[in-house]
């Protein structure tokens, strides 16, 4: 069994998001090699100072604090990991996990939206979330709390939150995570204490989409952060269902635009279950959604790329990128490296601090702070 | 120049219809033949008693109280006649016009909706109707009326009525049905005096339809009129709007379901006017939905019929045909008679009062009364 204070120190080193930790998976056969690594691919990839890496026993003081709230720690990889949210290229490399695991294997619905929706909205956000299947949502204000509470009347529900599983946010929903916690499942990326902050929010909105076969978007503005949880659904091949609304009716500007653009217009539960497949739609669709394989295996073995290949790679990747992000694929094929190279200079870019990865496996230059 | 008062006494005839008049004007080089040829051929359906046919001075009172009106008449076939109703396997005979003739060959946008109307359907329908376009609409309360007020505040309007010209309904349209005749246009299919039936409703709806490029629907049940009003633009090849609202609201039931098959989702003017062609879907689409030609001409000719073959469908098309309506074009299939004898009994059955056509081109046939 691999060791999980290695697999956490390097999943809490400085620059290793989730793409960057797959890539490093799959390039070296353990984490501690990896660990070892950290420091030399950081230099090659341009920085001077050496990444903050955790030690054993910074870890192992989160591990602590972690068994004492009770949680279940799942890594990618493991066979408790849930199965969906490992196809994911951008898969959470841990989630803690408070409540019963075994529903995060059941097939699960998504329901999310406004915080400041309408009555008739969470009105068809409970008749939705009664479906009978776990729904997943967020624990925010509006359309998320109306689902959940639905969702426990009739059945279960797995809330994904932004910060710590020990910290409550928004404040009013205390009683409802401690209530998910115990009948449902709390789900959390951050270590405990983290206070919820904006860039938490998309990374729980793709944790909700990634549980997800399919996720329904109940009131939703032009712009709105359920707008981003809808993008996710189709970025991960996950079907997409949107509650219309009046034109009149801001909130339903964002829901209306989602069925203009091909999300199922829904109206009850029945319109979900029916249009629910048995496994994610990118399973089967083209190549270029298809995910990434919920172990570490890259599709080309890093170690063919030759070093002259390699340094080349190095001097050119960095001058094709820009602040504006662009996809991985349409960086391959105009820059025409190897997979393997590319692969390997994206990773040390990364964990250099200069690059980052984005939604829709698009890389952006950071700019030097 | 045909004479009109021929054309009338046709018209007026019992047991023409739409298309009826069609093959019977197809058929026969003149009006006049066409009456002298109607007991024969109501015979020949298998009728005893002679169908009634007006006399020249019924229709010639008609054309008076007509004329009293200031109404304009248009005969299917002649210039003014608007050409995309034309194109209407069922096209109205004759149309009898209050107001500028001149409108109904601009590109017009129908917009129809429920009786029942929300104070924001009403908002939405004046929003869109305030477009530019000609609004076509068929008087009723809500919607349409919401839209005929709002299209004369920017444009023109076009009201197709149920019964005829000199009467009002609902009565509290008075001052607008006047207004319209005067600054728009009103349409009736009716003779004057006559006072608006159930079966009137439908008949109206199509002129609707098929004046149109598009048909915007807002707000409506499931089984409302409205919902026949989008089943002839699809039949007739025009665009289908609708309007989407809360899965609560029943008069969006109908909308929702509509933009769920397929019709344009709509917000505002803006989408109707993005998506109005130039001209009718059907004039390109397959040929299954291809209107009739604007003439009066048939596919084959009917002449070409053997006089076997037509005692044959004279005794097996009506043994074919039961109360629950076939379309034209599966029975054409299913009997094996050339389309000339199948066109010629046809008109015989609808003569003497046995069969009747649907919209969608269906036949039933009609139980002994």
């Amino acid at each position: 069994m691999i060791d999980r204070v290695a697999l956490l120190r390097l999943i809490r080193t400085e620059g290793v998001g989730p793409q960057t930790y797959r890539r490093l998976r799959a390039r070296f056969d353990t984490p501690e090699e990896a660990l070892a690594a950290i420091p030399a691919l950081a230099r090659a990839g341009g920085r001077a100072k050496a990444p903050f890496v955790p030690n054993a026993g910074d870890v192992r003081r989160e591990i602590d604090r972690f068994d004492t709230l009770g949680a279940t720690l799942l890594f990618l990889g493991e066979p408790d990991y849930p199965k969906l949210l490992a196809l994911l290229p951008d898969a959470p490399p841990m989630i803690a996990v408070l409540g019963d695991v075994a529903i995060l294997h059941k097939p699960i619905v998504a329901v999310v939206g406004a915080r400041n929706a309408s009555v008739n909205g969470c009105r068809v956000a409970a008749d939705i979330a009664a479906s009978g299947r776990p729904i997943a949502s967020g624990l925010a204000r509006g359309i998320d709390a109306a689902a959940h509470v639905a969702a426990l009347r009739t059945g279960t529900t797995i809330a994904a939150i932004p910060g710590g599983l020990d910290v409550v946010y928004p404040p009013e929903h205390k009683a409802l995570q401690a209530e998910i916690a115990e009948r449902g499942v709390l789900i959390a990326e951050a270590p405990p204490g983290t206070a919820p902050m904006a860039r938490h929010f998309p990374k729980r909105n793709r944790i909700i989409a990634g549980l997800a076969l399919g996720v329904v978007v109940i009131e939703a503005a032009l712009r709105s952060g359920s707008l981003i949880t809808a993008r996710y659904a189709l970025d991960y091949g996950r079907e997409l269902f949107a509650v219309p609304g009046s034109p009149l009716d801001a909130r339903a500007r964002g829901t209306n635009d989602l069925i203009r653009q091909g999300a199922h217009l829904t109206e009850s539960a029945g319109d979900v279950l029916m249009n629910l497949p048995d496994r994610p739609g990118a399973l089967f669709a083209d190549a270029r959604i298809a995910p990434a394989p919920p172990g570490f295996a890259e599709p080309v073995a890093l170690l063919e790329s030759g070093a002259s290949e390699l340094d080349r790679a190095r001097r050119d990747i960095p001058r094709l990128l820009s602040a504006s992000p662009v996809p991985v694929d349409e960086l391959a094929l105009h820059c025409q490296f190897s997979p393997s190279a590319l692969v390997a200079v994206l990773m040390e870019l990364e964990l250099a601090g200069r690059i980052e990865t984005l939604p829709g496996n698009k890389i952006g230059l950071l700019l030097a702070p």
